[in-house]
Formats: C-alpha cells, sequence, structure tokens
C-alpha cells in the first residue's frame, strides 16, 4: 500500500506544477489565492495520477496527458469548494474550506475560475491532435454533468430513508465514480489508445470508483477513529443513505435502525446498537463483498492492456482501494 | 430598431429548440428545472444571435454554429444566476431569481451543470472540425476566465471610492465584454473565417460590449423610470462606480459628489443633485461620447466583411446598443 502512495506521489510534482503555472496569472489577487488554495492542501492526487498512469499504460508520454491530469485535479478541487458551500462544511482536508476563508461569494467564484481553466487546459493540450483533445474534453464535460448530477441526487436523499439500492448506486457512480472513470478514459485518449482500450480504461475507472464510494461506507463503520479521523457510524449519526444502511433497512430489525437513522442525536450505545443490527443482517459483509466484487471485475479489465510497470500500478491501485484503512 | 429585435428574435427560435433539447436530457428533475428556468424567461438572446449572424456574415451556415450559439447563452445564463446568489438579487427578467425559487444549493449546481453542458454542447458541434471546435472552445473556455475575474474585481470595487477608469474599464471588459467578443468571434470560427477576420469580430464584440456596459451607466441617469423598468439614478443610489462617477469624482466637485455616493441613503433632491454636478463638469457627456466613438470603431472593424445582408445586421446592432433605452 506503501507503494501505491509512493506511485501517486512520484506524478504529483508534474501535476502540481502544472496547476501553479496555469493558475498564477489568475487575477485578481484574492481570486487567484482562493483558486490555488486547495490544490496545495496534500490531496492524494489520485485522479490525476490516474490519468497519468492510464497514457503510459496503453504506450503514451506523460507529457501529452499532463495538462488534462492537472484538468482533471482542478475539476475535482472545484466540485469539492461548491460541495462544501451547499453541504456548509467548515473544514476540508485539514483546513478551513474555502468558503470559510474568503465567503460563500468568492468561494463560489473560485470554484467557476478553476471550472473554466480545467477546459482551458485541456483544449491546449500542444502535443496531441486535435481530436484527441476535443474527446478528451468531451468526456471531462460528461463528468462534470454527472458530478453535478449526482450532488442533486444526493441532496434529494437527505430526510429520505426509502432510497433504493439502484438509485444509491447511480448517485455514487456520477457523484463519485464518473470524475474517476473520466480520468482514467481522458488518459487513455491523450495516450493514443484504440476505442476498445479507451472504454475498458473508462469501465476500470467506474469500477474502482464504485469500490471507492463504498469502501468509504465500510469504513465508516469497521475502522477505528483515530485511523479515520473521525468518530466511527458518524454516517449513522447524521442518518445518511448508504449501501450499508439501505440494505440494513431491508432486513429483519429495520424497524429498530430507522429509528436509530431518523434520531435527531444518538448515544454512543445506539450507535453501537446500529452497528450490531447492520453486522448482524449482513449488510456491512454485503458491502465489503460488493467493494471486493468491482475491485476483482476491474482487475480482469485490466487484461486488455500488455505487461508493463504501469499495468502493475493500475492493479496495484485497485487493490489499494479495499486495503486502505481512511 | 425594431428591424434589430425583430433580426435578434428570428435566431432565437434555433437557439431556444438547441437549448430545450440539450437541457431535457438532465436528471433529476429539479436540477433540469432550475437549469432551464432562466433560458425561458425572454432574454434578448443578443449574444447567441450575434455568434450566428457572424458566422453568416463570415460565409458559413447558422447550422454549423447553432450548438455554439446556445453554448454561449447558456454560458450567459450560468453568470447570471451565480451573480446573483452573489450579489442577492431578488428578481431577474422579471421572474425571481433561480436561487430565490430553488434556493443558493440547487442554484450553484443549476449554473455548475449549464457551465458544463455548454462544454460540451460546443465540442459536440458536429459541421466544422476538430480544430474549429478546439478553437471556439478556447474562445469561450477563456471567456468564462475573464467573467470571473470581472465579478471578483467588480465585488472589490465595493465600499472603494477610488477606482480608477483603466480598472473600471478592464472590469466591464472582462465582466461584460468578454462573453461578447468571444461569442462574435466564436461565430467566426466555426463559419470557417480566415485569422485575420477571426480577431477583427473579437475586436467588434469587445467594442459593442464596452459600448453596450457604458450605455447601461448612461440610462441610469439619462433615461426616464418608465422606460428603463427601474428608478433614475439607482447606481448613485447604491454609490456604485461607474464611468461616470469615476469621471465626476475627478471635477471640481468631487467632495458633494463623494458625500452623496457613500451617504447609506439618499433623498430624490440628492439625486438630482449628483445628476446635476455630473452633467456639469461633463461625466455624462464623456461617457456617451465614448460609447458613441466605440461603436464607431466598431462598425470600421466591420469594413473587413463583404457586403452582406448580415453584415448590415452587426451594423445595425452596433448603433442599436446606443439607441436603446432600456
Amino acid at each position: 500500500m506503501s507503494d501505491v502512495k509512493e506511485v501517486l506521489g512520484s506524478y504529483s510534482t508534474d501535476i502540481t506544477k502544472t496547476i501553479e503555472e496555469e493558475l498564477a496569472i489568475i487575477t485578481p489577487d484574492n481570486l487567484s489565492e482562493a483558486s490555488v488554495y486547495l490544490t496545495r492542501a496534500g490531496g492524494k492526487m489520485l485522479r490525476p495520477a490516474l490519468t497519468l498512469i492510464v497514457s503510459e499504460a496503453v504506450g503514451g508520454n506523460k507529457e501529452s496527458a499532463v495538462k488534462t491530469a492537472a484538468a482533471i485535479e482542478l475539476i475535482h478541487t472545484f466540485s469539492l469548494i461548491h460541495d462544501d458551500i451547499m453541504d456548509d462544511d467548515d473544514m476540508r482536508r485539514g483546513m478551513p474550506s474555502v468558503h470559510k476563508v474568503w465567503g460563500d461569494d468568492v468561494a463560489i467564484l473560485a470554484g467557476d475560475t478553476l471550472f473554466s481553466k480545467a477546459f482551458e487546459m485541456i483544449i491546449k493540450s500542444n502535443d496531441t491532435t486535435p481530436d484527441q483533445n476535443n474527446k478528451a474534453l468531451a468526456t471531462v464535460a460528461d463528468a462534470c454533468i454527472k458530478i453535478c448530477e449526482g450532488q442533486a441526487l444526493d441532496m434529494g436523499f437527505e430526510e429520505r430513508f426509502d432510497v433504493s439500492e439502484e438509485e444509491y448506486m447511480e448517485m455514487i457512480f456520477k457523484k463519485t465514480g464518473a470524475l474517476i472513470a473520466g480520468a482514467t478514459k481522458a488518459g487513455a485518449i491523450m495516450g493514443g489508445a484504440s476505442d476498445e482500450v479507451i472504454d475498458a480504461m473508462y469501465e476500470y475507472g467506474r469500477l474502482i470508483g464504485l469500490a471507492f464510494q463504498i469502501q468509504d461506507d465500510y469504513l465508516d463503520l469497521a475502522s477505528d477513529e483515530e485511523t479515520l479521523g473521525k468518530p466511527i457510524g458518524s454516517d449513522i449519526a447524521k442518518g445518511k443513505m448508504t449501501i450499508i444502511a439501505i440494505k440494513g433497512l431491508a432486513g429483519d430489525e429495520s424497524g429498530r435502525l430507522l429509528e436509530i437513522l431518523k434520531a435527531e442525536e444518538n448515544s454512543q450505545d445506539e450507535i453501537d446498537e446500529a452497528i450490531e443490527i447492520l453486522t448482524n443482517c449482513g449488510a456491512i459483509e454485503y458491502a465489503r463483498n460488493l467493494a471486493q466484487e468491482s475491485v476483482e471485475q476491474a482487475k480482469e479489465v485490466l487484461e486488455i492492456l500488455d505487461g508493463s510497470s504501469f499495468k502493475q500500478a493500475l492493479i496495484d491501485i485497485a487493490d489499494f482501494v479495499l486495503e486502505r484503512h481512511s
């Protein structure tokens, strides 16, 4: 797992340099600072690294994909900034969120600026053909529309306790999976892959994106507070619909579980009781299996690629999604 | 002038149809409705009509530019939705603004969705080459960055009374002129114009954009309440920096003018007094002349085009910018 972090880290210099260069020319200063702030906060850079690794795994080079990779990180950052306003989240990556530092208005604008910059960067990729740039941009634009739809779906789930598994899977695909799938697909496009390989890389990204989100739901109940950096069972306390809660609400003790999920406040005993219900009815195991199956499928999809250290990195990243504890 | 409104109106069916088709597929329903709402509120459609007219004036056809034209209207709508949140404006085009109907969160998302859709539409233009699509998209992305920068500059002008004419001109170019210039340039690109003509069309758009904003400042003082749809002198009442206020503050009676601009509330007598100061020092005439010069320059730029009814429409639109009363 530490290997995967090293691999991701080895790409971050190129990505960060490209981002810094592109954002330095924005004026006025407060907009420039608010735009670049979160990109300096030490994110994992998973999405842009995937773009670069895929471009190399399909036989391309990372130079031709680096602007697109950086653009994808900007899109991710834009969505975090706007989501934090909507969800009124005060902290992000261990720092006050953009709207807490500069206010909602500048935060809205900073997000919009990153969004615009991202598209400009993809289209100005100059080691690739206009057709490749077009396809990469269409891929990212499609992901952006899905991110908005996914966030709207997620907001619509609040105060709802009858969300179906299908609705939930659509939501997490759009909110989380689509940009990861866009990142891997765009890497394949910029690396000059065939249409078949491009489609396969989208599928790989979609599958690890789903596993990533389901693992988040799982860790909320199965990790420990110190490792996770937040209390265990916080999704239950918030009454949040996760794949585990949805499965539990279809189980034998759904009445008591619903009471706990609906309560304004929960004692630690109630959280523990809910976790026991979810364990006993197999909901936690179900989620874990679902994530594992997605990762296995993702690795099968990779068989289309010739063997290389880059292909191995993609296999390791798929495993990492399940092995991570926070 | 009614001719110009007829010309703009004659393009609106194509633009509206394209927008409706593209936005119909967005889910969930509340996001779809919030996204399409303002586009149905009867805007002038000046920007997308300019894209189509320019594409025809350079010898292209409107079919190859219609997705880009519709995209530019979506970018304009996106910026209105986000600006209304930032400025807390309750009304837009005679209707409650998007954030008043759906709340800030859905309004932020609706803007983001229109933004994503706009880029997707340009890149999917299929009567044009990938190179044309790329160039049109780079043009629109550049305009979007400038819109964000212009809005940030404008917000930075609040509570400032020492804004220079140069700062003001930069702000209005970025906030208003850049998208109009982007609209005319993108029309030229999609119409297959030479680089020289593409640059000229950008300059035409930039000049009428400046004239458009300066005329807005002028009408606030020189129109009448019934025609304008809001009280005369509302910019003075708000203490807003306009080209006229900036020029007046450089004049002999700047002390009294500054008092009135800084006051929390103004009587009608004070508004009238400020208008008299601005008239006497020549600030109103200065603005009017500046708008007229921009329009004259815009028409000179058009001399690069061969004669056609489309070229004539562009001349008429330049004149319309000054002739309009609201």
